[in-house]
């Protein structure tokens, strides 16, 4: 676009795509999947630790995604950046897409950042993720395979100094339907802490993805949220998903069922 | 993306965008500005004289769209190709997107087409437009522009034989705001016969630029239809922009008003 005729050239990080020829339906969706910060952003005025924080990433996400997706016979597509640099879950001109401040920690490099540097990293990560998920879903549709939009996140146990007891968050933006069946199906053959709209909802303007690529095409879709600390290693990664999949495939089978019945 | 690794290569059919740099907050939006049919589908099965008509395109639209930009610093995109090859105001999974029957004409080169050759419209014309309007939107949201999207397109005098009375249609997705600003200044301040969600709605399926590239955002956002008897000549188109280019605004301020108001 010719806005760009005055800046610095950039390069752009396009998303991940693992297993784009799977035969089902579900697309796992990790916009926070990796903590890299590209050389040309710095540290971003933060610690080694806090770069490997989540404040940076979702620890766990997608681990369990790429498990989810063996099993469902599903697509993964990830991010290759980190949300400090740009939250691919949010819209450029929010505040919260390259957040000045995290949890508790100031990110001093992005402070005062100018509209330049917000275009800049809008079309270096932002663009390139959102037209490769946009292409991925709308090949798909194309041939007729109707795909179910499923982003995966993590949360944080303890958040501002405050225990968090919800295990597993289900969140929805106007289309409720698979949401809903999805914490029903959970709350009945888990004994996950299930909650629907936890810890944050679409209110928290954390549900872009699903607006912006679920919606205007009337796919089924959900957000889910796990605490991180029950997907910290490689084999609780791995049971998450196994106790998950089924849920899942039940939750999309109960809104097929209601579509039929209406 | 993977899905296309045994289809034949297709070029590939960017929209065209005139006064990138317009510092107007309006984006004149023409989905079917062109009647042009790529070599490779060769005539579709029509008339040359069918190719001209309004099943091919919106004649017109582009035109007056045009003038609307200069007259308010506005941002026009535009389609290169027809319709009929791929309406890029309709999802890929929408029959309505590769016609086999246009009003009272079959397309016959629209006819029992694979979904390997649905795929290959959509990566062909559908994704480069869907994504180009995409990253014009993006950029000038995060530049904090806040675009305001107006489709414009034209409809035909005779639709099946029957005469069609309205002169403009201002239609709406979910988001009603502007469109009944537009609406309403328009019938209080031209001798224009006027109609919300006319001759179209979206019931018809007719708002899916608006649903999946100004929704997602937040923004501003309306469909105008034009009668096309009168924006057939140079003048007429003129005249019609200039009409329009102060209801328009009229539509805008009233929206801030009201947002300011509650």
């Amino acid at each position: 676009m010719a806005l760009s005729t005055s800046r610095p050239s950039t390069q752009r990080f396009d998303p991940v795509i693992e297993h784009p020829d799977a035969k089902g339906r579900f697309i796992f969706v990790c916009e926070h999947a990796s903590n890299m910060i590209p050389a040309e952003w710095g540290d971003l005025g933060l610690t080694a630790e806090q770069r490997m924080a989540h404040i940076a990433w979702d620890p766990g996400a997608l681990a369990v995604s790429r498990k989810l997706a063996e099993l469902m016979d599903g697509v993964v597509i990830h991010a290759p950046v980190s949300r400090l640099v740009y939250d691919c879950n949010r819209a450029p001109d929010k505040a919260s897409a390259m957040p000045e401040t995290s949890e508790i920690y100031d990110v001093s490099g992005n402070r005062n950042i100018s509209s330049q540097e917000r275009l800049r990293r809008t079309e270096a990560v932002y663009l390139p993720w959102a037209n490769g998920l946009h292409n991925l879903i709308a090949g798909r549709i194309a041939l007729g395979l109707r795909p179910v939009i499923v982003t995966v996140h993590s949360f944080t146990p303890v958040y501002q100094g405050k225990q968090r007891h919800v295990e597993f968050g289900v969140i929805h933006d106007n289309d409720l339907s698979l949401a809903v069946a999805i914490q029903a199906a959970a709350s009945k053959h888990t004994r996950l802490h299930t909650k629907l709209n936890a810890p944050y909802s679409a209110a928290d303007d954390v549900t872009h993805t699903l607006r912006a690529q679920a919606l205007p095409y009337g796919l089924p879709n959900a957000m889910l949220e796990l605490r991180n600390d029950l997907i910290a290693t490689k084999s609780t990664q791995n049971e998450m998903a196994e106790l998950l999949a089924p849920i899942l495939n039940m939750g999309l089978v109960e809104i097929q069922r209601q579509a039929k019945a209406s």
